[in-house]
């Protein structure tokens, strides 16, 4: 049991699943949710983000805002976000969880340093999500590495 | 406003901010939370796991208790975890948000591919992790890519 656990943060049964229950189309069912792009085929853009020389990264509140306002600003559907404040140091975990995969962070404001990850599928743009997270953060340094998840040929 | 919106799955208001309360200790408020391992100092470990020709990618259910065991395996302490079914085809998207980063995963059953991350700070092993996954995902091959965040200098 480690000092989160005594503060009451964490549940024996943490599940908060949502289950949709749309009608079950047989024509949709063939649909190819990959994504087709520059002669390549994948499942989805996954930008690993390091923020540097970073401001503003001990209030859940502002962060969760801002992830969400980035999120919609890349083209993706918010269904869920969670953030934690943790003592002593002040830093900040969440995620938001979208229709279009999610948004994640992790900061450490003793290292002005922040971690976000940024999963999108389909016509979602997550680069577009950078520049409304550098109006709060920013950074004087930003590293963004690229993958494409789920790669296959054409 | 999309068929997912609609479903009532999307909140105007998705925050659920957790705060912790744990007294301010000045002595520790000058900790470094970085790891330092293998003659680098870095935020944490990141491992990005692609697994194809995979099984079992449509029960949201099944998927957070596996993801759940697989976190404590590696080690950490799970805060929350979050799922989502998506219909017609099957997929889950989701999330658990530990005191250490985050595990997520999100699954394409009509391909048999489910893309997965796994970022631990601390002492965990996320190694240990992908085993776990794989009693119930049973991949026919699993691509794992290693990323350190935030690596300083010594």
């Amino acid at each position: 049991m480690n000092a989160l656990a005594q503060l009451g943060m964490v549940s024996e049964h943490p599940s908060d699943n949502q289950i949709s229950s749309a009608p079950f189309s047989s024509e949709d069912d063939r649909k190819d949710y990959f994504v087709e792009k520059d002669g390549m085929k994948f499942a989805g853009t996954h930008l690993l983000v390091d923020l540097w020389d970073a401001r503003n990264l001990d209030d859940p509140e502002q962060i969760d805002r801002t992830l969400c306002e980035a999120a919609v600003t890349a083209g993706a559907t918010i269904l869920h976000s969670h953030f934690h404040h943790f003592t002593p140091n002040g830093g900040v975990s969440g995620v938001v969880v979208l229709a279009e995969s999610h948004i994640s962070i992790h900061t450490w404001p003793e290292r002005n340093f922040a971690a976000v990850d940024i999963f999108m599928c389909g016509a979602c743009d997550p680069h577009l999500a950078i520049p409304v997270m550098q109006r709060l953060f920013q950074a004087g340094r930003i590293e963004v590495d690229e993958q494409r998840r789920g790669r296959v040929q054409l």
